[in-house]
């Protein structure tokens, strides 16, 4: 075994680079072994062992600086620089990060977790060292997906206009940017940046020489065809455009031509770009043969490739994409957008169904969301599926494209909550606070299934503007489901539980949170009152008013940043009516970023609990309550 | 006179081609003469003229839909379509909007402010066309500015891949996406879609068999030669890889090559991008010679181009602008960053002082956010100067790069509030709401120049994460600044008023409507404290401690939503500390879309005037109190 003898990338360089290929057999094994136990993200990394293995053998990491792109494909890089150990706690509360995370090592200089950041991230490195004369490289890895993120686009535009020197390794993997691979292509990017490059173009000055000289029309042509000389030398035009040096295609399982060609790209003055081909998934055949599957996976066996499946009810994803499908059935005006998450997002079967109603535009969240806004406006019925998180990328185009001109727009926010494994990067916990200041919007959250399938009747018929719902990343709550769901009256709440000692306001999974608290209190003689507080926006004034009559103290429970979200909501209503003097407490996520574990330990370590609501609830009953009720 | 006889695109039909010109000299006096009273985007419109015109002649609106991008160019769209006699009223309160809008006329089908979202409209209104078989045509204008923002990067890689029938119009008016052009371009882009493409393609094949028959190395070069056919027919390379018929680049001041030009990419199947070259401020030499001046323009007399200048305080941008360049004289750390706008940030003399140290990326926002986290990773000290409502475009990645990695990023927000004649699109009325629910950030606004510099002394101390100073577009009260300003402790707010009757919290310029609102209250008996709340985050505890101990009635005047804002901030405290029973009143921006118009317009439709919190204050008193002063 050569991998028990790598702690950091010094012991790597002591290989020959025969030995990186066994190395890289090893890494395999690892990753194959090691995720079957703890799930993650196994066919990417996979993909980009050799890619990894190079990096570290030719760079000097942390002096030279990688960043990867959605940074979930560093698996290796953490294997190579030290963390090998850890991986039985990969993506496990206090464990190893599933992303880059600089506290984990000086090897990790930049995190991510939304696509599309590397390039920008890799610029600013290079301005950095070249304003403070430093002499690093700067190497950034992007899949073909990420660069169609419009982020990654304007870095490349920039990248290229300043010329300065990096490296941008372009992980092609999916052939979703589709060259015309061959020998001769590859050929030609070996040569664009050595010594064999002079000697091409000498070759196609000599060949253009031998055509006839020609008069007429003809001669413009030949005029045409001796200007595009560049042109014909470079597969990569399209980059080569922008500025940029062009190496590749190469294959990205190749070791010896992955060194050969990130020497060349190391000697090129200003930017370059490294075109590989790679396999998703290469190395375990399971992998191999579904790449989609294998990207993010739970706990397998080997051998079959089996996926422990987890039993209960279904997901909230998989109510929202059956009911879409019965809507769509009913009514042709709808259209699904995705911005490439058609699997996570749970239109697969709508996509099977519908093909011409599917709309995956690739990582694009904010062309999504514009573009939703036109359909809706030339009479269509867009619903937008998108996770939490990544509407951030879209809320300048929901505040000026959608809400400004009222569009009829459905959201489908998935992940909306805490969102476990993938950690910080990945909760939805804003969306309340970014979305609720927007004038025109609606939103809402279901309790359980049956409600998200009210909810999406409510939005389809909803003709006034945009409308939203937002469910969790877990499952529902197993309740029957009613095959034709009325819609529910725009920003009408209800009272799920009687009680009179307190209420808590909540919506989604918090209600069951509030459920529980409700069953401790009661062994305390305290009866909770429980309000589905399943309007974001607009608030049920109504029963507002009759809260506020009651004075009855209350609890604002939610999975969400209390800075803006709905507990800022019912305080600005009472304040804004000059309804002053009730008691509102609210409980949410406070003002820190949680990192990745259980969605659990998430609430646990924020105190999303009946325990906490329950001492919450007895904190605010006057002092002989508190005393009769042993506080 | 033509053009008093054009009150829809019908009239315009009638004329001959010949016409159109005289029509355009016409439309540009029109323009010229008008603006020079209202002011406006003069040299957009200016270069704009013959490309609206040859639309309207050739195509059918409303029926065929024309997307302006970035919405200001549209004057002459206006003008055709029946709107000549309200350009008096252009930008002013309840006057013609100065970008498209649709409640003005059934011609103006997709609004914008905000730059590079018109290739994502057009892709949904020609998806909704042919999903809903209909057979309109789509036309995009998009700047060559506008297109390297990231969302219109996404679009065009969207539309190249779906290959709907849609027209681009890139009105290259700067020649910053800079092309090789000459007779031999513009010949090469006619005959892309025409009848001579077939036969110039069958030329160059016929050129290429009279290469000799070769073996070795200059076979293969041969062999790609040929392969490269295709690339060589084309001048704008760039755009058909990414499946667009290209046509171009055509003469955006000749009326018969346009007509031409947009007849043939009528009949082209499948996306087309023609390349219209323009000159900004065409037929105003003044604007000619500096379109980047009389981009958008106030008064100015018409002869000599001298504009009416505003006497008075410096605005704060300029503030900012003087205080940068001493901060970066002190701390070669200090950067400058800016997506387009190096003239409305106030960057330019920092530009000519340190070339080095200013990095213009482009209309790219997102990229510039986290371009400035690696650098302020890498040691620097980035300053994005940034308006309120375009830092609204990376709000992601301040989340997720910035504030969640705590880079010392500074934000200089300029626009913060209401805008006055740019209207709905550009207010920066949200950034407090979406800034202040972000982990780690610090947010600012001063209530004078000098407060100003002293925050960005404060800023530019500040090594604990990203911080941000927001100003609005008016000008400084005239104060004194000191030659060092010393910074401010973080979150310390300050009394700049006693009183005991109420209290305002307040920043920036609304704390002269605050003192305006004393003196009113003053000749009631009632004495109004006024405390400087110029930390939106983090509130000063101390400070709300002492008034929750007095009982003081609150109102918390804000020109920013009152949905999330500075209101919600103190409210929350409160709540979070289970402090309850106080009287706290928001004034704030109510939840809406506020029109065009001047600030103070703006701020009286909304309530943010001296009497408005005066009556607040009164309405807040104890009954007998009421009725002692009146009430």
């Amino acid at each position: 075994m050569l991998l028990e003898h790598i702690q950091c990338p010094e012991d790597l360089k002591r290989l020959s680079a025969e030995q990186l290929e066994q190395l890289a057999v090893e890494i395999r094994q690892f990753l194959i072994e090691k995720l079957s136990v703890t799930g993650g993200h196994l066919a990417p990394n996979l993909g980009i062992v050799e890619l990894t293995v190079v990096m570290h053998y030719l760079f000097e990491s942390p002096k030279d600086k990688f960043i990867y792109d959605v940074g979930h494909q560093a698996y290796v890089h953490k294997m190579l620089t030290g963390r090998m150990e850890r991986f039985d706690t990969l993506r496990k509360y206090k464990g190893l990060c599933g992303f880059v995370k600089r506290a984990e090592s000086e090897h990790d200089v930049w995190e991510a977790g939304h696509s599309s950041t590397s390039l920008s991230a890799a610029m600013g490195m290079a301005l950095a060292r070249d304003l403070q004369g430093g002499d690093n490289k700067v190497v950034a890895v992007i899949g073909d997906g990420a660069l169609t993120g419009g982020m990654a686009l304007e870095a490349l535009n920039h990248i290229g206009h300043e010329k300065k020197n990096l490296i941008v390794v372009l992980n092609d993997n999916e052939m979703s940017i589709a060259p015309n691979v061959g020998a001769l292509h590859n050929y030609l990017g070996k040569i664009r940046s050595d010594k064999h490059y002079i000697k091409a173009k000498d070759d196609l000055q000599h060949l253009l020489g031998r055509i006839p000289a020609i008069g007429g029309k003809l001669a413009k042509t030949a005029e045409r065809l001796k200007d595009s000389v560049k042109y014909m030398m470079v597969p990569g035009m399209w980059f080569e455009e922008l500025g940029y040096t062009y190496l590749g295609p190469v294959d990205g399982h190749d070791i010896g031509k992955l060194l050969e060609t990130f020497q060349q790209a190391a000697n090129v003055d200003g930017p370059v770009l490294i075109h590989a081909l790679t396999l998703k998934g290469k190395g375990y055949s399971p992998a191999e043969a579904d790449s989609h599957k294998w990207h993010g996976i739970t706990p397998y066996k080997i051998e079959s490739g089996q996926v422990v499946k987890a039993v209960g009810p279904p997901m909230y994803t998989e109510v929202f994409s059956q009911m879409l499908i019965e809507l769509a059935e009913q009514d042709d005006r709808i259209v699904a957008v995705t911005p490439a998450m058609p699997g996570g997002s749970g239109l697969l079967k709508f996509a099977e169904r519908f093909p011409n109603r599917m709309i995956d535009v690739g990582i694009a969240e904010q062309h999504a969301a514009t573009m939703c806004a036109a359909l809706a406006m030339e009479g269509l019925k867009p619903v937008y599926a998108v996770y939490s998180t990544f509407l951030q990328r879209a809320y300048d185009q929901v505040v000026h494209d959608i809400c400004r001109q009222n569009a009829n727009v459905i959201f489908a926010i998935d992940r909306a909550g805490f969102v476990g494994p993938d950690g910080e990067t990945h909760h939805g916990v804003y969306d309340m606070a970014y979305l609720r200041h927007i004038p025109n919007m609606v939103l809402m959250m279901p309790k359980d299934e049956n409600e998200l399938r009210r909810m999406m009747r409510t939005a389809v018929d909803y003709d006034n503007g945009p409308i939203a719902v937002r469910y969790p990343r877990v499952a529902g709550r197993g309740v029957e489901v009613d095959p034709e769901p009325l819609p529910i009256p725009i920003g009408q709440w209800e009272t799920v539980r009687e009680g009179e000692s307190a209420v808590v306001l909540a919506a989604g999974p918090m209600i069951q949170v509030a459920e529980e608290a409700a069953e401790l209190l009661k062994r305390e003689g305290l009866s909770l009152r429980i309000v589905n507080a399943r309007f974001i926006k607009p608030l049920d004034a109504e029963m507002l008013q009759q809260l506020a009559e009651e004075r009855i103290p209350m609890i604002v429970l939610e999975e969400g940043t209390q800075q803006g979200g709905l507990g800022s909501a019912v305080l600005e209503h009472y304040s804004l009516r000059g309804e002053y003097g009730l008691q509102i407490r609210i409980v949410g996520v406070p003002d820190a970023f949680i990192e990745h574990g259980s969605i659990k330990e998430q609430r646990e370590e924020v105190g999303l609990t009946p325990e906490r609501v329950a001492a919450e609830v007895t904190g605010m009953m006057p002092r002989q309550r508190q005393r009769a009720t042993g506080q």
